[in-house]
């Protein structure tokens, strides 16, 4: 295995934990009278599906800012949700800005960035990303997002554009997640994969699989595992 | 005067010193051979047209990397410089993603950042600029480039996308810089702008006209100086 020389990170979940930050928000914002486990695994549960009409063409190119604004603006009827302003209702669209850091996470891209260039490759948009790196004190040395390249992953574009824009070789670059479909995808692309294990990323009742996979160049059991398998 | 929620700075020459760094780079590859002053002068002099050969349509869409790389092949033999090899002469092309911050960029950065989103919007590209701040500890909570809106400064799509990136509004956002037609053209997309002093941008032979000009919200020394007037 050659050392890469950017890492680049999957996000929401590997990163942050959207899950137990939506859980809070939800608790706080509508005050025991909504199940706020089902309420954040519904609205993630929305987020492949609306990607998807964009990536088909049955949608035109949008932020994920504003496919978050439209599952939401679903699911608060569905779970009976009609007394919030729009003020209120974009403060809680915006709790993607706010996700919190799983506890490994500043002190493991601390030290990787000591040895190496880590960014993001999120399909977050870049205000998205900037907002959260801000609120939970991630030290990218630069915000990599969909946004740049007009597609989301799995495209291979994304993967790929990591590459381009630090003029490196697809294989000097390393893609850090705790999503299988994720990682295939960046293999594929040439890039070097590390499995995050985030056996909480969907909440307790829900559950995830965090076995290894073969194929993968790393798995650690979290950033700071990952740190020092990277000899930072 | 609104408070701004995004501050964009310029980079070459407002946040490094690119004419010390070159000629310092110069001395030590030419080992005294060649007038380090002119030849920083003539390599940044090369800048200008040939981003204009990209603007009007003569060159497809080229990063500066490669266009530092056209000037600087012009460069060497006009200097008479014929003994470089290619790995010489790519690292001495990079100089550019290894300018030393001038001396209060650093801190002043750290303060604005504290209360405000700060990034860069330059024309170099997005590696050139992450291999900078990671070389000189500037603390930017994101990179913006020339590259993401496949447009070069002074055209709109560069300032107006600082404002579309992160969704407020164009007076939202302040242009920092040290040279008057950036300022004057972010002025015009509706940005607040702030003059940064750099009476050494050009060295101590050529100078620097930095006479403080009617429309800029903001005249500073430096950008301690600028913290201190926005308050942080």
């Amino acid at each position: 295995m050659e050392t890469p020389k950017v890492v680049a990170f999957d996000v929401f979940g590997t990163v942050v934990d959207w899950y137990g930050s939506i859980c809070k928000e939800a608790a706080k914002t509508f005050k025991g009278e909504v199940d706020a486990d089902k309420f954040a695994l519904a609205w993630r549960a929305g987020y492949a599906p609306a990607m998807q009409r964009v990536m088909s063409g049955e949608l035109g190119w949008t932020l994920i800012d504003d496919l978050h604004r439209m599952i939401l603006d679903e699911l608060l009827p569905r779970f009976r949700i009609d007394n919030l302003t729009e003020k209120q209702t974009d403060h809680l669209n915006k709790i993607w800005h706010r996700l919190e850091p799983w506890p490994d996470s500043v002190e493991g891209l601390t030290r990787l960035k000591s040895s190496f260039m880590i960014c993001t490759l999120s399909n977050g948009n870049i205000a998205l990303l900037a907002n959260m790196a801000k609120h939970g004190k991630l030290p990218w040395d630069c915000i990599l997002s969909a946004e740049i390249f007009r597609k989301y992953k799995p495209d291979p574009s994304t993967y790929l554009g990591v590459a381009s824009t630090f003029r490196v070789e697809p294989e000097d670059v390393m893609l850090v997640a705790s999503h299988h479909n994720d990682l295939e995808a960046a293999r594929q692309c040439g890039l070097q994969t590390a499995f995050i294990e985030r056996p909480m990323e969907f909440g307790p009742i829900q559950g995830n699989d965090i076995s290894p996979r073969s194929g993968n160049d790393l798995h650690c059991l979290d950033i700071v595992d990952l740190a020092g398998q990277l000899d930072c």
